[in-house]
């Protein structure tokens, strides 16, 4: 038997993020509402970070207000330290998704400070909030910085360790650059889930070098059951320029929903919306399965095959 | 140990095919001449397919007689009949790729006839030159066919039980339309390797849906030791418009060189050819390692960074 699969879409905050657009409020709560028809676990619906950081999601608290929350379906918000935290709360998020890296470098190009001062701030927005409302830790860079290179998996681990001594509920471990290899995937996850079987472990991937749907093929061996996607494939690092960025949620949901893997969601509601993302951000998105189809999509024969049967009857 | 993995380099043959625009001898000759030096167990150079059907091939034997061979690299060339193989015979190749359909409407909508046709035709092939040069068969869509959707593996197994019965050296199993998934790839390997021992067992993937490097790895964990790969991703299907084709080679071999196979590929070597391939095309081309670099090009940290680090000292 398979594992049940949970997936997480994210296309709203980490696919929208670094779009030069502005996309309408309107369209990113049409979006969001007809994703919550599909059968998503869970959809990261923005962030409350700074509106100079990310002028992107400046109607975050617009949007979470919203949106129609349908149940069973969780919303949760991306939330940078204790000032982000106090906003987050009033649109009733179902979850506070914290990030922090575990490369010095990355943490420092990305959030602008040591790794010490984001644990600082996030273990505040834990001792403050965790009685409210559930938290999940995203821990970027853990198979590799770009800057940096190798990120040890006991950094990792380590990291980990810490957010789980404060009683968070889950961990989402991230290929922030696409560097992670199926093997390094397999090793860690397999560790993951001996150490920390009690908490909810997600896996967020990118395709920058093609290997996205690998990473998420060696995950799925090792028994994780939960993964961020992207709708199109949308979003992607500044530190790797020109490649595609986070893996297409439709195109990981296909391949598991072809292994037999019960994600939940219907693709056939979802794959429609997937060829819609082009004309809400104003470019082609990396996405493959939206133009190409699924595998049970057929094409009819040429005419000259029907001509052709007659011929060698 | 992994076994060493072996990569036959199809992209003048396969990718060139469909291109709209006629690539100039003189380019092939260089572009086959720098991908003799990488490492490439095999390349298959052309086809000898009449010029009528494939006029980008039309240059097949000057191709084949300009090349400068390099010892350890194998010069395929595709062979359709018996005419072709007289006239590929004349340009000394290392081998004869012979290809058909397992899909009766496949086999008709590609080569104009029924698959029990091109048997007879392919048999006489190697019924006349197997003493001379060794055979390798390609079959065209074994893991699902666009037009009639599901191939059985059953009927695969039987083709290539044919073929293996009139003495060929290797098989290759193509999934020539990106249908494959992971689980799918792992049962025929298995059950391939178990049946073929003796034979050279390739696999030739398509990434239409994402879902090529999957397959590329659960192929090598099964034990597959050989895979077709197209530079820059070039090449597709006319039956899956819209959508990328072969999988990309240097991606290919950069996971399976990152997972510590040994695939020979100097990828060094490798990337920068990958990056002339949308001047010699004129477009791009799906491939990503080309664009991204490999996981181990670092980026340097932006400026910020060492300001921040003095900062938090």
């Amino acid at each position: 038997m398979k594992q049940r699969i949970h997936f997480n879409e994210v296309v709203t905050r980490d696919g929208f993020q670094m779009e030069p657009e502005f996309v309408p409020t309107d369209s990113k709560v049409a979006l969001i509402n007809a994703l919550s028809q599909c059968g998503y676990a869970k959809i990261e619906v923005t962030s409350f970070t700074s509106v100079k950081a990310i002028p992107m999601l400046r109607d975050a608290e617009e949007v979470m207000g919203r949106i129609e929350r349908v149940p069973g379906v969780e919303y949760t918000v991306l939330v940078p330290n204790l000032r982000g935290a106090e906003r987050a709360m009033e649109s009733r998020p179902d979850e506070f998704n914290l990030v922090m890296s575990t490369s010095e470098t990355h943490n420092l190009a990305n959030l602008r400070m040591p790794r010490e001062h984001s644990f600082a701030a996030l273990r505040d927005v834990v001792a403050r909030y965790a009685q409210q409302v559930p938290i999940n830790v995203s821990l970027s860079a853990c198979f590799g910085c770009p800057m940096e290179g190798d990120v040890p998996q006991a950094e990792v681990l380590r990291w980990a360790q810490r957010f789980a001594d404060l009683g968070v509920r889950g961990l989402t471990i991230c290929d922030t650059t696409g560097m992670a290899h199926p093997e390094q995937v397999a090793r860690m996850c397999d560790v993951l889930q001996a150490r920390f079987a009690h908490l909810q472990l997600t896996l967020h991937f990118h395709n920058t070098r093609g290997m996205g749907l690998a990473n998420v093929l060696a995950a799925a061996q090792s028994g994780i059951d939960r993964f961020d996607g992207s709708l199109g494939g949308l979003g992607g690092c500044p530190y790797a320029p020109g490649a595609s960025g986070n893996i297409s949620s439709e195109d990981a949901i296909h391949m598991l929903d072809a292994m037999g893997y019960d994600t939940g969601i219907d693709l056939a509601r979802l794959l429609p919306i997937a060829r819609e993302l082009p004309a809400i951000v104003g470019h082609t998105v990396p996405g493959q399965v939206a133009q190409s189809g699924m595998i049970t999509d057929l094409h009819p024969a040429p005419p000259s095959v029907a001509e052709l049967k007659k011929e060698f009857q």
